[in-house]
């Protein structure tokens, strides 16, 4: 299984999803890179999850705060206080990491620990105590480095929505329900980053806050969680790669009456994907209780003013990615393409989503050494770039081309061939039947538009 | 002057372009959030700069690097020594600010200031001598606050396109010239901070690093300024509001061997919203000898090797939305709109491109009382949600509704009338030119899509 993981490590290097932050200087653990395909797939992800949530929901706004916000915010939030981990130390070989997860057995077997309570690092079992770490990364605001300048950059986004509640109020007028929503950049000190970009200190999150009169809670939790289990099986992830989490009381984080999380069954196990939690009026009243602003609500309808309730259905969209990734990803033995003499070579097919892809449509001559066909094949790439992410590419064999785009999920190969340069057709190439059938190339646009209910941008979208 | 931006400063927060940072907390210097028209506006401008440089032009990919990278990075890139402001302190009130901006008078005026050399805090003339701040914010990797572990915020997202460089040659096969593009996070820790958002302390930015062969730098440079100065213009923005400003040698960024901004006519006065940066082969010189890896190119066309120059268009996101802001906003003094009874008042018309107004179309009943037509107008609504950017308001007098999008610059209002409910016709009305026109609502989805070019999401994209 760690054997699959390896394999789409290799391929998000090889072709240009992921790269490690920095590294021509080593890396840097739990940063990560997206690289141009990666980058792409993360454009249609933003784009499909906007589609769904802003535009066809009904009153969901989006915005977008800043992570450094003021130090109070994390004080009444209560991050400051509870958005940390427990840390030992090695006394041997002062290796750092987090108590629980030596707790939980998952060092054994790993590094020199062969029982549960030895450092994963060295094999030593003499700890220094454990201290609580929090996982926010400091900073400073202005030139003076002291306590009172000292502030930290967001583990969430949802913290500007709460103390935005009252503006976006003012400005949109929106009333209850209604929903504020956020993508950005949240950043997290984690001990112990790893499972590729799993783990990261650095990624996006897509939440959003969904605010319900109280004692409406627990009817929309259930709305939210299952729009939301909706969402990834629209993503394309296989329903049965997927379950749901219920967090048991106890283990509840310090706002939450509920939280159900969306798992994904990874390479590397079952584990967190997403998550929807009742965030209850806790951060509504810790900020009213900090700032002095009365952040309540009025309801005309009801007459009463209350702290509405709040539903939070949240995703790092990094993570989405690689869940996708891992999804879609698919060896064929002895080979799939039967346009090259038989491979014994096994071969890739990255079977994700149309809407996310990050090419949609590849431009191939037949063969390089036409001039004639490059240059028509070449007009064809012109034509379409406007419209679609294209790619031309007219290095090696056909039936190698094909394999190269199967490998990143490229949904379809336009080749142009002799009998174009008679008749002005080509080829259409599907990604996952392999057939071909062939267009003229004045109707391709149209065509193709029509094949990836394409939007000029990236994302196919469905108006489900 | 300054009184037309405290009018662009009040609309925003009234109607949700720009909030300040955790304002129920008093706020935080130089940070500032986007409501849900500005998220929106931002959008359409990061979908419009995409199109143009990653889907029409050839030969550039998008990435997406992290905000934390290894130390080694900033001393490579010469931030650590080089990105400095001058730093003084009045020995009486402790105030700190930038000697160079005391030194070119700005302060003259502000608060206690009278002449040049005054403290602008408490109007004293005793200062420390003036140290170099460097701007990046500081911050730990991991759970050891030593130097070590001590890493910085990215002031710029240039150096992941440069630490990435054979990444990407090596995942994409791309021949120079060609480029690599990022949008993304940026953190400046600026001593003074104001002129609302234009100076902020975190905010994003688009650049595009262009590596081409030593000697034709120039010619690309030449190029780029042209390409650059006309997505301004297509943006909306007002010809004689943008010019031109050269760096002079002696003021160049360690990196440069040339820097020609676009300045954009603020209400305060010409200042920076874009630039075009010959940055040489500084970057990638640097990185390879720090960091020990070969960042050359193998040119194989040409048969041999070289480090690339680099040509570098950019801008911050939020401050192009500013200028936008600024170049739409009008005032009519008497009214526009003639439906209602001529007011005395001012009216505020928001003439913003199209492709980049943040809500494209609003739908409205003529009256709220009737029920029947509340019901057809939300039935309209329904039916475009899913294709543009709408909004629904049936509060207040129809013409004080035309009011209030206009001043949002909401490209059509769409009005269902008591005819509406005889012949399924409604009005589209202009912004721009307050002409309405009856259309059948079954034809609706696509004339709205003609007059706006629309894409489903939410830009109209030029092929330009």
């Amino acid at each position: 299984m760690s054997n699959l993981m390896e394999k789409i490590v290799s391929l998000c290097k090889r072709r240009g999803f992921i790269f490690q932050s920095s590294e021509i200087y080593g890396g840097v653990e739990g940063l990560w890179d997206l690289g141009p395909l990666g980058a792409l797939m993360k454009q249609n992800l933003r784009d499909f999850w906007i589609k769904r949530f802003i535009l066809e929901e009904e009153n969901i706004v989006l915005i977008e705060g800043t992570c450094l916000m003021h130090p109070k915010v994390w004080e009444a939030s209560g991050h400051l206080e509870h958005f940390t981990d427990p840390l030992v130390e090695c006394k041997n070989c002062h290796f750092r990491f987090r108590t629980d997860h030596m707790a939980d057995g998952r060092f054994i077997g790993q590094g020199k620990a062969k029982e549960k309570n030895q450092c994963p690092n060295c094999g030593e079992k003499e700890f220094t105590p454990p201290r609580m770490f929090n996982l926010m990364f400091k900073t400073f605001l202005g030139s003076v480095e002291d306590k009172s300048h000292q502030t930290y950059l967001r583990p969430e986004t949802a913290q500007s929505m709460f103390t935005n509640f009252q503006n976006v109020l003012n400005s949109t007028r929106s009333k209850i329900p209604f929903g504020i929503a956020q993508i950005g950049r949240s950043f997290r000190n984690e001990i112990t980053t790893g499972d590729f970009t799993f783990r990261s200190r650095e990624f996006d999150i897509a939440e959003i806050e969904y605010f319900v009169e109280p004692g409406q809670d627990e009817k929309y939790f259930e709305i939210w969680l299952d729009k939301w289990g909706k969402f990834f099986l629209d993503l394309g992830l296989k329903k049965e790669n997927l379950r749901r989490y219920e967090h048991p009381k106890e283990s509840l984080a310090h706002y939450s009456k509920r939280t159900v999380d969306i798992e994904y069954k990874f390479p590397f196990g079952w584990a967190e994907l997403a998550g929807v939690a009742n965030r209850t009026d806790f951060d509504l009243r810790q900020h009213s209780k900090f700032s002095g602003q009365d952040l309540s609500y009025y309801d005309e309808a009801k007459k009463r003013k209350y702290y509405p309730f709040v539903i939070e259905p949240t995703m790092g969209l990094e993570r989405a990615i690689l869940a996708i990734l891992c999804d879609a990803y698919q060896e064929i033995k002895g080979g799939r393409t039967k346009t090259t003499k038989a491979t014994k070579e096994v071969e890739i097919l990255l079977k994700v989503d149309k809407k996310i892809a990050p090419i949609k449509i590849a431009v191939l001559p037949l063969v390089r050494n036409k001039s004639e066909l490059v240059k028509k094949t070449k007009e064809v790439y012109q034509m379409l770039k406007p419209h679609f992410v294209c790619q031309y590419d007219e290095l090696g064999s056909i039936g190698r081309r094909y394999r190269r785009m199967d490998e990143v999920g490229t949904i379809f190969c336009l080749t142009c061939d002799f009998q174009t340069l008679e008749d002005d057709t080509l080829t259409i190439r599907d990604r996952d039947t392999m057939k071909q059938e062939r267009v003229k190339i004045e109707d391709l646009v149209k065509v193709l538009k029509e094949k990836l209910e394409a939007q000029k941008l990236f994302v196919k979208i469905r108006n489900s």
